[in-house]
């Protein structure tokens, strides 16, 4: 790659305007709404691209399954997820104008003006740098929030009003579904909660095996107080989630060894905690010394690394940050996000997180429905096992056929559930079980309960599950910033160096002049491309060959295959490269094959050139 | 293809279920909530295929533009869209339970049980078969509703009681942007919104020419009122839209002679008011008889019924029928739907419009921007020419560098809206104009009018749209029904009988036994599938080999590839297709290209026994 300058945010937005990779939305209605971004023709395809590596890379290539769930939710699911109560971001009000904004924002904004301050000493300098890095740990607690913002004396920004204390503020989009306003619904906040309300269809389709991973493509929504980070910060974003559920005491993954030669940039908590710089490590070393806490998160880790790189992001660009123990959602054990590198600092993209037991307890939990896995014992073990007995004689005549769907509910309540229902028919006289949708007022004497040791061949357990979750919008927005330069000219030309697997266009096929010779060729060249599934663009437009290579260069097209007037005698093009503008001769008949193989990285431009030899022609206006 | 029996509707929805194609959302609290279907690992994979297959054949075939905007939308574009104030179904109140019904749903199945009397003369039967075609076009004035609704006599489904009269309801899901819940949002019910607001930048970027295409595939909301029907009537549910923008006194297209031969079933409007069944007509007749407006609407309405065909539909099972005048929406030229037969009657799963220039002229209207396209004239014209001129002496001081940007929002200005300036600054002395999302007040001495005559050299007009919509979960939903069959067998046996470039697993490969000396096999043939991106799955289970096929064909795996002890031997496989049940012998090494060559509609079944041989071994337990 040649000329890779100093990354020039304005022109860098002037391309993504001026070509449509993105822009805001509903922008003819007075701009727009800040938090909500379309993706062009451009952007869209890349992004499209890139969901269909991700496809590859991780569900193929893994064997996962994958679902589609519904965005808008009924509330009981979130309330059992924890977000109706704790999804919230702490919010500040200007005293006099009652705007709001992000009080964690507005703290880190006020520290790093502080740290601009050419006055501070070292040591002042080090206490800012790691207040700094702690700001994202006191976020969520909002008497340290409070505290903090008094420490700092953080005013509101444009007015230098005084603020109100933080008020939560909950991050879901609220609505009611059907016609009486009785049900509400959230707009998802993520995609991983319809994998777990599936984990028993999921387990089933298994064959009842574990491990096993699912994922899910979608879109999610957060309410963000005052989002203004364009693509970074968005209200409606689409994610792509992995749940992978395995075994709480067998967390080794049987393709570590596949991986455990990877080598990354890690910023372990300890070495946050001392202000240190990431460190690289391979994968098999951060696991075995206890630094990664498992196997698996391990291999997530370095497939995620691996994955960022096919897609472009820039190995040196790419760091993975543990959380604080302070920081950490209250659920996880261990939790490692992918950082990039962007303008505005190091970006989080991508969360890699074990999740334990929490998601499937409390929907199981608040379901009333086991959602557990069943490993059978090498010995059996004598356990107490709790029994809930209908009385047939007083429930048969009431119930008909409904008797075999309450003997099954009755079966499948947890321990808890069975213990909460005794309790309650002895202390209240009446207990209401859900069966399919129905209630049933049980009464004391319509059961009993009977506890007995039993031999035990099963072991029922609640699995783990290891979860890494990929911002894709955000990622987009990291490619595109990552791979924008500038190349050297009469004036700066922008270059998108997409890597071609996920290039929006591929192959550009560029006849030399508007000559009526050349379009039996185009249409020779369009077929075939169409045919490999190649992503093509014909450039036909009356503007010279050199001018028309810069458009495609600003699109991020990989290759440019150009028809002149040898093609008519010997039935040859040529092939340039983006980034080198190198330059084959080779027959057109091979073309489509080799940019295929060219696009499924498995040929280099280097051994391409190897074979054909670098072609050069006089008067080239590159 | 053998044995195609009747439909069995409970061993379909057996096979959905236990296969795990779909199923309730958040079924674990209390059964789920109507109007929210999950898709598990076979029917998202399913879903997949068929969104690249459309993508295929319309935006990669005719090189269309594609982009994805968000689906929560500011209410300002939904009240200029129509469908704040239109986009209702109207309901009716148990007056007893206060139960919410679909008034022409209520109205529909009453019409339906009427006309199973069997004591009906034939012009009773006649006149309730006419009737009940009309729904539809009832359904929209409520005054007719309520006429319709006494007439026949509909009361409370389940109670008896009485109806309240019509009640509208709008369709839309509600909620509020941002933390003060002043900004009112809506989520989308339907996708195309997000192209006409787009439609400058989309024009720029196809350098100001017309005609152009813009496809986006996404998710749309409808709050239903009682939806009961599965996959086909979702309050979330998926689709795919093209608009198509064209000059309107153009509206050929260059590639009609490509599909002018296409044959495919009519239903004219006048068909319906004389009560008549579809007749096969070619599409070229259609458009040359009037019958179908444009070559541009004939164009797509082709084109869809050859994507149904490659998506799996079955030919006698899909008509179009137009739109009768009451029906049709306010703004629509012509419509034509795509209707598939299935178990509960024909359904419409694509609608192909003629939206005029509406949807640009609404959008131009609430958002005072000029939503149109440019034509060079031939001959110049000699026009009337408004202008409005800013008084610089007084605005230059207050505005300074936003000068420029007021000056080009007032040349923006459409006619209508420059006229309604000047009236209101003479009427009321103050106007009010948006810039930038800024608000500036305008006093009359601040600006003055102009009109004059002009020779004018390019004519700007609104273009007109033509539209393809597809609802993709309901077309998931008619595949799955037209594509179930069962074979004969000791007991019937499910077969799901996908075209392969849809199916969720192309190729499933078999070792015979669980032999170690397949391993080396099954590894081959994995690193084959994937690279040549064929959908493939392995099922070594310790199942006997016909099972195994049996359990493949329900999941509409189209071939299976079996390694048995010949493999060890001679390096060939057997391959089997689904339908036929079918076998050739061939090379392990021919087999990645010859699926990939059957998925790709390159070769087909029979053409392979041509070349191979059909394969036939004593002992096959199929």
């Amino acid at each position: 790659m040649t000329s890779l300058s100093k990354f020039d945010k304005k022109l860098f937005e002037k391309t993504m305007k001026t070509r449509f990779f993105f822009g805001p939305s509903f922008h003819i209605y007075g701009g727009g709404m800040s938090g909500f971004y379309d993706f062009g023709p451009l952007g869209c395809a890349l992004k499209t691209n890139l969901l269909a590596l991700w496809r590859s890379h991780f569900i193929l290539e893994e064997n996962m399954m994958e679902v589609d769930c519904p965005m808008l939710t009924p509330a009981p699911v979130l309330k059992a997820s924890g977000h109706v109560d704790k999804f919230s971001d702490f919010m500040v009000q200007d005293g006099l104008t009652k705007e709001y904004f992000r009080a964690d924002h507005l703290l880190a904004n006020k520290i790093s003006s502080l740290l601009n301050n050419k006055k501070n000493s070292e040591a002042q300098k080090m206490a800012l740098e790691k207040s700094l890095a702690l700001v994202d740990a006191w976020s969520n607690d909002p008497v340290l929030l409070e505290e903090k913002l008094k420490e700092y004396e953080v005013k509101s920004p444009e007015t230098g009003n005084d603020l109100s204390p933080p008020i939560p503020f909950n991050l879901m989009f609220p609505t009611f579904i059907g016609p009486t306003g009785l049900a509400k619904g959230y707009l998802r906040p993520e995609t991983a909660q319809g994998i777990f309300v599936n984990f028993k269809r999921l387990l089933e389709y298994n064959q009842n095996k574990l491990p096993f991973a699912c994922a899910q493509i979608g879109t999610s929504f957060r309410n963000e107080i005052s989002p203004r980070q364009g693509l970074l910060r968005l209200r409606e974003f689409q994610m792509a989630e992995v749940e992978h559920f395995l075994h709480p005491k067998d967390k080794s993954h049987p393709r570590f060894a596949q991986v455990s030669h990877v080598e990354l940039h890690l910023l372990p908590r300890e070495a946050q905690e001392l202000a240190k710089e990431a460190e690289i490590r391979t994968i098999g070393e951060a696991v075995r010394s206890g630094m990664i806490n498992s196997e698996t998160l391990g291999y997530y880790i370095a497939r995620t690394y691996l994955f960022l790189l096919r897609a472009g992001i820039k190995p040196d660009k790419v760091r993975f940050r543990q959380h604080l123990a302070t920081e950490m959602a209250h659920y996880a054990c261990d939790c490692w996000d992918a950082e990039l590198l962007l303008a505005s600092g190091w970006i989080e993209c991508v969360g890699c997180a074990d999740r334990s037991a929490y998601d499937l307890q409390r929907h199981s939990e608040f379901s009333d429905q086991q959602l557990m896995a069943t490993e059978r014992l090498d010995q059996p073990l004598r356990r107490e096992v709790m029994f809930v007995l209908p009385n047939k004689a007083l429930l048969g005549p009431l119930l008909g056929k409904r008797m075999t769907a309450v003997q099954k509910c009755l079966d499948e309540l947890t321990v808890e559930s069975k213990m909460a229902m005794q309790r309650q028919l002895v202390e209240q006289g009446t207990f209401v079980l859900s069966v399919a949708g129905e209630e049933l007022e049980l009464r004391p004497e319509m059961v009993s309960f009977k506890t007995e040791e039993q031999n035990v061949y099963d072991e029922h357990f609640t699995p783990h599950v290891i979860e890494p979750s990929f911002g894709i919008s955000r990622l987009v927005y990291a490619i595109l910033e990552q791979n924008f330069y500038l190349r050297d000219g009469d004036e700066p030309r922008a270059v998108l160096s997409f890597p071609p697997v996920i290039a929006p266009v591929a192959v550009t096929i560029f006849p030399l002049l508007n000559n009526k010779g050349f379009v039996v060729f185009i249409e020779k060249l369009s077929k075939e491309f169409r045919q490999a599934e190649v992503l093509f663009k014909v450039d036909d437009s009356n503007v010279n060959i050199g001018r028309r290579y810069v458009r495609a260069d600003e699109t991020g097209c990989a290759f440019g295959c150009t028809i002149d007037f040898d093609t008519l005698k010997d039935d040859t093009v040529t092939l340039r490269e983006r980034d080198s503008m190198g330059q084959a001769r080779l027959p057109i008949s091979d073309v489509a094959a080799v940019v295929k193989a060219l696009v499924q990285q498995k040929c280099t431009w280097e051994q391409l050139i190897k074979k054909y030899g670098l072609f050069v022609f006089a008067g080239d206006s590159r």
